[in-house]
């Protein structure tokens, strides 16, 4: 069943009207027909209204509510991946994959070691095409929350946005903590707690950065002893965190 | 540290020699210098050969050994991917990500539903391209073994390469298992053994395929509840088995 995504205001009752691009995709590409049933959601809860296709009109698709299910797709957990700005276009990748494995918030971070800087502009930029991958994934994994893209942020930002969350774990090579370690903190965190994942860039976290994380009682883990790129470190810590809170 | 892959015939009691591109690129694009320190591995063990170079002769470094050490970053169990051939070059990512997350070997399989149809020529020419692919992932990541990439597989031809493997674990959307149960069965494999995983194509496994899996008693495991592309999927359960065996 496709899925499609629409504002609130646009479930109205009973009645849900799809707008924008949405209706010559399924008018003319899916060619869904009046009577087929599809799955609409808001993208801010885990709601899942199922409609059945009314009519088209010019601009509009109009659809029937049939019911409404509570699927839980999402972690019991808001998981916030704090991501250095890689290279070239490895932040495509990154946002795609994390949205799939269950990430509720990804914030690029402007390392000091990134070597794409980004000025407001472009910044902007960036994050736009990033939040419609993660739309996009989004859709296609079924997720019913879009998880947002925030603007980039430098290392002392991102400490501080992440201050009241309830874990926060910064995964890196010089790490003194083996696996067990790494396996016992991640399976004391229990459900409803929120989770930062500082993950580094290309040539690590300079270590004023990570002494700046320890100072404020990040928790340091290991990856294990294989060295991961940037791209890999993120989607490795999301697989752990959803094999355990899921 | 820079490391490099050489035949174990090139390890000559103390003295390792190094040819091929390998040359060029340590003198030429790395400029190494006499006495400086590299690691030499044969990539069929986890020994590293810690080496200082002693000269570049024309078409050769020779180099010195220092000492060997047996790092222990492989798995303590052999993990083979069966991916069935993605569309397009997503295998390229794959198996660039598996060999990271430390896989043994990877086994292309020409599912029913795969897209990509490839002759004898045309699987060859890309065994070799994936090959070149783990060996580049290897060196990166530091990895002691090159794992192998397979000429592809029938579906029916893997259930039997897998036959003898202690677990062989086919993750799929419509398993019944729920999380608690998938964990369990991760948790119940022990260091040492061989573990198969089957990874359908972009639009999973046919009826059929899953019944012969399940007939020859393959383990069908749940990736939870949001749907994962076919490149993630493999990722995720390796990042799962490299949690609990590592």
């Amino acid at each position: 069943m496709y899925q499609f995504f629409v504002k609130s205001s646009q479930i109205q009752g009973t009645r849900v009207v799809i707008t924008g691009n949405d209706v010559n995709h399924m008018k003319n590409v899916l060619r869904l027909k009046p009577g087929e049933e599809i799955a609409v959601r808001c993208g801010v809860d885990d709601k899942e209204y199922r409609c059945g296709i009314e009519e088209y009109t010019k601009d509009q698709v109009i659809c029937s509510l049939r019911f409404v299910r509570e699927e839980g797709v999402e972690l019991p957990s808001k998981i916030y991946l704090f991501q250095c700005l890689p290279k070239a276009d490895k932040m495509e990748l990154i946002v795609q994959k994390a949205v799939e494995l269950g990430v509720h918030e990804i914030v690029p971070v402007a390392a000091r070691r990134c070597v794409v800087k980004l000025d407001e502009k472009k910044a902007q930029a960036k994050v736009n095409r990033w939040q419609g991958i993660a739309e996009a994934a989004a859709k296609q994994c079924r997720r019913g929350v879009i998880p947002a893209v925030k603007m980039p942020m430098t290392m002392k930002e991102a400490l501080s946005y992440a201050e009241g969350m309830d874990v926060r774990l910064l995964p890196y090579e010089l790490s003194q903590e083996d696996m067990a370690q790494t396996r016992k903190i991640i399976e004391g965190i229990g459900p409803g707690k929120s989770v930062a994942v500082f993950i580094g860039p290309e040539g690590g976290f300079e270590e004023g950065e990570v002494e700046m994380a320890l100072a404020v009682d990040v928790t340091p883990v290991t990856l294990g002893r294989r060295i991961l790129r940037t791209e890999t470190a993120g989607l490795v810590v999301l697989s752990w965190l959803m094999y355990h809170l899921e």
